[in-house]
């Protein structure tokens, strides 16, 4: 119901599943609808392939209606290729090529296809594109294995910090592993999109904040920082500083090349992060320490509607533990990461790009990707909207997830940006009057609003088998 | 709620004032999310001035979050003119220029603000910044002028076709003299996203049909075709054929350069319809006929819902006069033309893009950009979803719009498209489910379901001072 | 012999014919190559259109030798349109449009034609294609003239400011008509390209310097400037200061759309300089004045070799009055102005964006498009290497041209800018041991070394019916 | 002297050595110049790190006499990043991002920076740019590897292809270790630009023709073919076909994601041919076979002057056997191969986009980049007029090379063209009257022609310590 919802989904569907996925766009407006939420798929490092509806070619250059004008051009600087078949003849092997740039990069690319090409005959050698392969070898070499063990194990202090690459290729129990093998403190990166290291684990030291001399300050007194999985670093707010404490070594090891190549310090080894934890656990002795997960601490409680940790921490103690949350609710931040407790791989995303607008789609492409694990979203109402059609998909394919739409009635994050600030007043913050019950009813997902926490823990308990939206009245909070 | 809703409403309002436009977006996602409803102002030619944050100028090498990579670049193609400020000196000009250019081009333009710019003094050249214009001369020499005149003075059976900028730039009751002095038949540019001529006019002959060769068939027995202020053409359909009747000269006036540049035939004049106009009315003597309105046919009637054809007839013998109607409903396209008898100018927008998204926005715009004039949106139920935020806007500053959705369950243009090709299952083009009263109050608009023609004209009758939503099933129709 | 060597001398031929010019490149590093000049060409406003071949359309995709990857990318942001048609029967039409592009912007444009397209036979539609006419009528309403008149006649110390573009359209008499009815100071704008005012008429107060400060200082004591056919102004120095002095109007009119939206002050009209010319000579009354030319200064002479200025006084001397000089010697220019006294249109060409390579392929197609008048090319020894094969066409086609290379050894311009900025010994600004003669000799051009005034001036009154080349020592010079 | 003779030295530096360099342009106009040398950089995987002045950061916008316009934009497609920093406080990073992106894949990369940045202090974090590094991990994986040992040792009839990058890798031996290893039929890849074989070794098989069916006809009998270190394929001429014989796998092995990507057929491993090479080397047992090398035919002879086999026969026969040639003579292809007996890595070049203007600068280049190797430039008549100007560095610099100037007076590959499509008298074939040799003295490079076979080895016997030019009268040959 709008291609925005439809690109989240498969972002969420391809983060669920870490395989490639074909999504089929309406030429220039319903490309442009998707751009939004291909930022997230951008960082999100989700293989998106989107292919667009062109005009007859002979109708292109006119600007027919429909046609997309400049079609290659439209998705930059968002996609790692895009690309026109210049001719019929050339559309299997662009199309493969566009999957191919997308596997290699980890990146959405795109694809327009005018229309009359349809009506052509493949060719003979549109077999051997069929049978193509193409493959990464990203493995560090022996050498270069060695000097990165021997430099973790000359470390007097060496921390960890995992990025979302690390869930996102499988590596959440291999970290765990090295972490405890080592007796690794360890971060998340920050602005984390993905969790990869269960937040109770009692070598968990939090998600790094976001600023220069913030993250400078928690790294303090580490000699060796390294870095698997992540850019150094995702800053959001503004606090100069020195990038790294005196003395502190910094060796990220990543697959992304531009991530590489733009870090404003550090050592980087462009490569998987994979075989470098599998040459750090085989190659270095184990430090035999209990590691015994943390407790959450009680929740705040709100006075005039629920606390978000009351929120949280009824999902934690109802919920499976192998839930799956889609989390796009910026003001409830710090609350969600004091109350859960998640130490399954792949339990936790946000848009990567903090564009609104993922979570409730995301949430349904999750589910759609992993029917064995249960699937949450907790959306805000500013966000919820921005995704909401994806509703409709959800009651249509009866698609089994649990929406928890957090209402404070208020642009949480832009008020508490604007009070940093000193401009307590934004306008445009208040957001009355939203009752998602009657919208989700309308998109035929059935709806609830809670009462209070007793009434949101039944809510929970219960299991039904398609969709549904539990609306829960919470009191505004701030993201730190 | 959505940028996208923002932009479609933006549109409404620059095309119902005339003038120029400023929005506000977020980078890089809320940028993107523009993107889908930038075509549709892209082709309605309204000089929307987007401007958009940034981060501080030190993080967007580094792609902090919410840096907008390459932000130049992003809104390409679609955008007239995009820029980032190379230094915060520079940020008055680039508005100024931002400004200039989306006027000069009546096209939209795009400034990116890194956040910490705005902290800058201002210098004493920004005065000189403030106080400048910048206007246009698109006149014909007075030799181009007496050319024209001669030209149609010595055509033996001239017809008009007149654009969607004719409407836009004012000259609906000016291209009306102009036709009943020289009682030219006159057509409409397909695709229209205006009306630019009453629809009932003895004189009017209809849209053009948007193919090749049924234009050349509309416009068979004319030797000279004068065009103003439109595309040459702008079709949709693919039907091969002459591009114009032999023996047939067509002369197009447009103060689109790209417009005229890559029309594929014909002899372009890039210049305002305007002075043209008012040339032909004064050098040539007018041709006393009488010009009496064309009434409407009896509507046809619906079995198992209304035809369509039934709820337009509701409408004209309803609303005012000089009602704005803000359509996205293609696949009633032909019922509405047989209903309706629109005889002011500024009474019909359309996407003019064919993206969808604009209507409820767009409806909203304008009712905010004309309050001295009733505004109708008629929605289908598909389309409804693409800016179904735009609800919330119209409830919270109480903007007196009137949404009519025509819910026929099935996405209609796809699916007559689909029959065309020989294709009549196309999967996903029903649409079931969908309760747009409830999701209506959802977002706090009032709405009911009107259950038979006589309901929905009594509903019509009222007049609520804030938005309303009129939910009207319908048999399911084809556009042509 | 080089691709920057043939857009220079289309340049320059479409500067002396003031036509659009077809210029044929090789694909990817052909057009490359072509890119240095087509700067020049972008600021001269030259409406070259540039084709380009490209490789089978099944190839291009696979980057197969010779295949231009993005092609509609490669030439951008210097065309003002480039294309490459989506199938070979939208050649015809594309070529149209990239000759319409070029005329209407005054800008190249183009257009890269796969290889196979050359083979498909045309449809009956290109005809249309070929009878095909785009003009412009970018003259003000008889408003925006009145009000120009009336604000002129009210100013009590009105300036004139006149760009390249005043020459390049054919009004530099009219201009001095203008300047002489009116009795107006008058300017060349900084940076110019072209002369569009005799540079000894007793109005002419030279060239404005090319810096903020200096040209506010200039023009203090003027209420009212209009700037005809230029950017206001191409800055060349940094010098901060005030746009323009206190209580000075400035209103620009020129037909440059980008020009005009990028200014920092003033008051833009963006229509052709000619009616407006012509209304201010037909509705404001002449000042009755002698209008005297003024005398050159004597020339300065050299110690160790000639004085530049000697040079000049040479040619001035001794060359016909309507002679057209292609000037590439940056660092003489002052003695340029000092001793020169051109009074016909189109006399000086000098490259328009400061790119080095311009002067001796232009003064080759600067003759070859001008065979009526003489030609001379007034180079350094430093530009002359940018275009030096050029002097092969000059040959083969037994071009008649006189090239005078000033040999003084240094790369001035880069030296002065050196010293400038405090930093007089910059490696690389000598350079030594460059025989013109013997390189020209090489390519065909007979050539000397003259060894004094007297030589020079004997030489110069010589007249070859072809190229000949004349290589001067000078003593180093600075730009002011 | 100009920009592309710049980039072209630079590029045949950069090949020389294996190592990233500097090239500093002048800002539009001269990086303009340096495009078409730029696409020769592209295709021979040179780092190149070009940077580019800009104006001062508040006349960017205005378009300042030399400023950048879009100066990210301008080298767009041909560079693997581009940039202009956001603030002086980002120059140190964006610059160690240029080179790392230029390093990391292997392709020329552009950064802007404004002229007033330079004045600004660096602050703290500098150093910590200072101190970075980046390198890649491009390694298969073990089981990878074995993959591919398992699938050479299973093949009945495998065969080598390999690419210029295993040349500019530093591969060339241990290519050959490989081929003799296992008694590999060897080819080089189509449309090279290095030679990673020796084209004499007795398991040579040629160059591969440059057409999909002659491809696929050379390597049939073949099960396998293993390819290293190229795409698949550099196809030129359009000959249609398989791309593949019928029951042929093909494996490439290469570090360009976008060769693989885009490769039409067979499967891709991304990784460094190196580790492959030497898995191949170890895991399987050697084949002892006699490799005696292969004696070169008796050159043809020229009638009116010398054959071009007579002149390599000659070049073949005087010069040292780890002289370095860079070729730039498309006409003499075929003789060039017969004729010739290289044998050690690093000596061939040739214009890797077949881009005209690498050859002479690219001598110089190399000749500075090899000091202990004695460099020789082969460059045709028309090709020589693209760089020309690099004589002055030479002689400036005294660099020890030997320019060999095939004179025959045609266009040849262009008249040899022409002729396969049936259009033999194509105009501007013809380039008489060049005489190179004053051209060269006139850039102060002693030159001298030869007149017969015995003069010209006894010209080539001589060994001067700095540049010098040798023209040779030589008969047209075609390409093939």
């Amino acid at each position: 119901m709008h291609e925005g919802a439809v690109v989240g989904m498969a972002d969420g569907y391809a983060q669920a599943t870490g395989r490639p996925v074909l999504v089929n766009l309406h030429a220039a407006a319903g490309s442009g609808n998707a751009m939004g939420a291909l930022t997230n798929a951008v960082y999100s490092r989700s293989p998106l392939v989107l292919t667009a509806g062109q005009q007859v070619r002979s109708a292109i250059g006119l600007e027919a209606m429909l046609a997309n004008v400049e079609a290659t051009q439209l998705m930059r600087p968002l996609v790692a290729w895009s690309g026109e078949p210049s001719c019929a003849e050339d559309v299997p092997r662009s199309l493969a090529q566009a999957v191919f740039e997308a596997e290699l990069h980890r990146r959405p690319s795109y694809l327009s296809v005018p229309y009359d090409d349809w009506a052509a005959e493949l060719d003979a050698n549109a077999a051997a594109t069929l049978e193509r392969t193409v493959r990464r070898g990203l493995t560090p070499s022996e050498a270069q294995l060695d000097d990165l063990v021997k430099t973790v194990e000359a470390a007097k202090n060496p921390a960890l910090v995992l990025g979302g690459d690390v869930d996102a290729t499988g590596l959440f129990d291999r970290a765990v592993a090295l972490a405890e093998h080592l007796d690794l403190p360890t971060w998340v990166a920050p602005s984390p999109h993905r969790l990869p290291f269960p937040n109770r684990h009692p070598l968990f030291r939090g998600v790094l904040p976001a600023g220069i001399a913030p993250i400078s300050a928690a790294l303090t007194g580490h000699d060796l920082v390294l870095v698997l999985g992540a850019p150094v670093f995702r800053y959001h707010q503004h606090v100069p500083g020195a990038y790294l404490p005196e003395g502190t070594r910094l060796i990220q090891v990543t697959d992304d090349f531009g991530a590489a190549a733009r870090a404003p310090m550090g050592e980087a080894l462009v490569a998987d992060p994979a075989p470098v934890i599998e040459a750090l656990l085989k190659q270095l002795p184990a430090r035999a320490t209990q590691h015994d997960y943390v407790g959450n601490p009680a929740p705040k409680t709100g006075e005039k509607a629920l606390h978000p940790e009351q929120v949280f921490a009824a999902l934690r103690d109802t919920q499976a533990a192998d839930t799956r949350y889609v989390v796009e609710s910026t003001s409830t931040n710090s609350a969600w990461w004091r109350q859960m407790d998640l130490r399954r791989e792949g339990s936790y995303f946000f848009p990567a790009a903090g564009g609104l607008g993922f979570g409730l789609p995301a949430a349904v492409g999750v589910a759609m990707g992993s029917p064995d694990r249960p699937v949450v979203g907790v959306i805000g109402d500013g966000s919820a909207n921005y995704g909401i059609t994806a509703l409709w998909t959800a009651a249509h394919y009866r698609v089994p997830v649990t929406f928890v739409i957090l209402r404070n009635g208020v642009y949480g994050a832009l008020r508490w940006f604007g009070e940093l600030l000193g401009t307590p007043d934004v306008p445009g913050t208040e957001i009355p009057g939203l009752d998602f019950t009657s919208i989700a009813e309308g998109y035929g997902v059935p709806a609830t609003t809670v009462t209070g926490e007793a009434d949101l823990r039944d809510q929970l308990k219960t299991t039904p088998d398609g969709p549904r939206l539990i609306q829960v009245d919470t009191e505004p909070t701030t993201p730190e």
